[in-house]
């Protein structure tokens, strides 16, 4: 889809100018790093949604050094999240700041958002909550995919699903829902616990229920990256690798 | 081990009396929970190592609102962890609060520290870095086993290494270092994703060379552990399961 294509099916779904530029730009940065699921077929699956109101606008319930507190208030997750992003990036930490997005989703590649922060000179950590589709095999359905992304300036940013497969794939026809069980192998536990703790921490941080986001920012003290860059092999987010 | 030794043993290695017993209850936690490659066989292990003063005592170098950075300053990781993790019990966060710890090696089972801020109501999430032994496979070491521990009031932790195996298991002869690489099976590639993304998390947050140790604390606006343990399954941290 070209972005002229994109920008327009998002307008008619109600999105403002700007909106609609933060969605395509993330769409089309999900595209072209291979995570299709993500990309440019979100806008048809858009188009078949009704729980989101684009006209809706995240609402600041509590800024204080270290802890803000957003509710997404009816926007769609990609926007809550990204709104509490580009405000963390106007006004950043001095040290570090815990951002707690309640009734937010979707949320889309976490990769994208923590992205942003890294190339804003941030380090950025992020979880969000979906719907209840991972279990232990047999089991009842407890957690969301749940991924986690870790960015730090320079780069290097990794995004993992706790899912083998990511809801996304399946939506998008590249998996079958049987796939849909935690990551790991035979060590399919681990992949269930990281799941689990992380649904937990965001369950125990919202004050609403519903799906949510919880985001770390914090200024870097060191660099890491470049003597990892120098060592010459791909790392993730450096690429176009599905993690 | 019994009590009496253990607490014997460690007084002959230098600690005082309340480090000795913050170290015994470290080590007698996890033999109890089944991961004896961080239970009693620490204090013989203890007694081949050179690299800590049990005589020295963490450095706090700032503290504000949301933020605390420690320095181990030679104290072994285990009081270092355990040291701020009590300073957080005792005065915890109003909302939320980023904790770093650099120097700070090793850390034990992250598990332990997390469920005594959960026992004192507080949500923690625990990561800490090690000696690089995992890597791509054929590739270069690039990061330490890095587990992640999550805790909430309630009961319920989890605590995931990213290596199929931990390097106390190869110390404690349960495994051999061939089998440390990232967990995951096929999708090695996230088990390795997740720990690389911790190393660069941990390492742009110190200002000094060396292992650390980084720990969010906040207050919980919501219990969802009851609606958990009503489903009556076994959860990570409410058994002896080995995670």
């Amino acid at each position: 889809m070209e972005r002229e294509e994109g920008l327009a099916r998002l307008a008619d779904l109600g999105f403002g100018e700007e909106d609609a530029q933060t969605l395509w730009e993330h769409f089309d940065d999900a595209e072209r790093r291979g995570k299709a699921s993500h990309g440019h077929s979100r806008i048809p699956w858009l188009e078949t949604q009704v729980e989101f109101d684009p006209k809706a606008r995240p609402v600041l319930v509590e800024r204080r050094e270290g802890f803000t507190r957003w509710d997404a208030n009816g926007t769609i997750g990609y926007l809550a999240v990204g709104n509490a992003v580009s405000r963390a990036i106007a006004e950043p930490p001095e040290r570090a700041e815990l951002v707690v997005v309640e009734r937010s989703y979707p949320t889309g590649m976490l990769g994208h958002h923590v992205r942003r922060l890294a190339d804003a000179g941030l380090v950025g950590v992020l979880t969000a909550t979906s719907p209840k589709r991972l279990g232990p095999p047999g089991g009842p359905k407890l957690t969301g995919t749940n991924p986690l992304a870790i960015g730090v300036p320079g780069g290097v940013v990794t995004d993992v699903s706790m899912g083998a497969v990511t809801w996304g794939d399946i939506v998008s026809g590249f998996a079958t829902e049987d796939e849909l069980v935690p990551f790991g192998g035979e060590q399919w536990h681990k992949g269930f616990a990281l799941a689990l703790g992380l649904q937990l921490l965001v369950d125990a941080l919202v004050r609403q229920p519903g799906h949510g986001a919880v985001l770390l920012v914090a200024r870097p003290e060191s660099d890491p990256v470049p003597a990892l860059l120098e060592l010459g092999i791909r790392l993730p987010g450096t690429g176009d690798r599905r993690e």
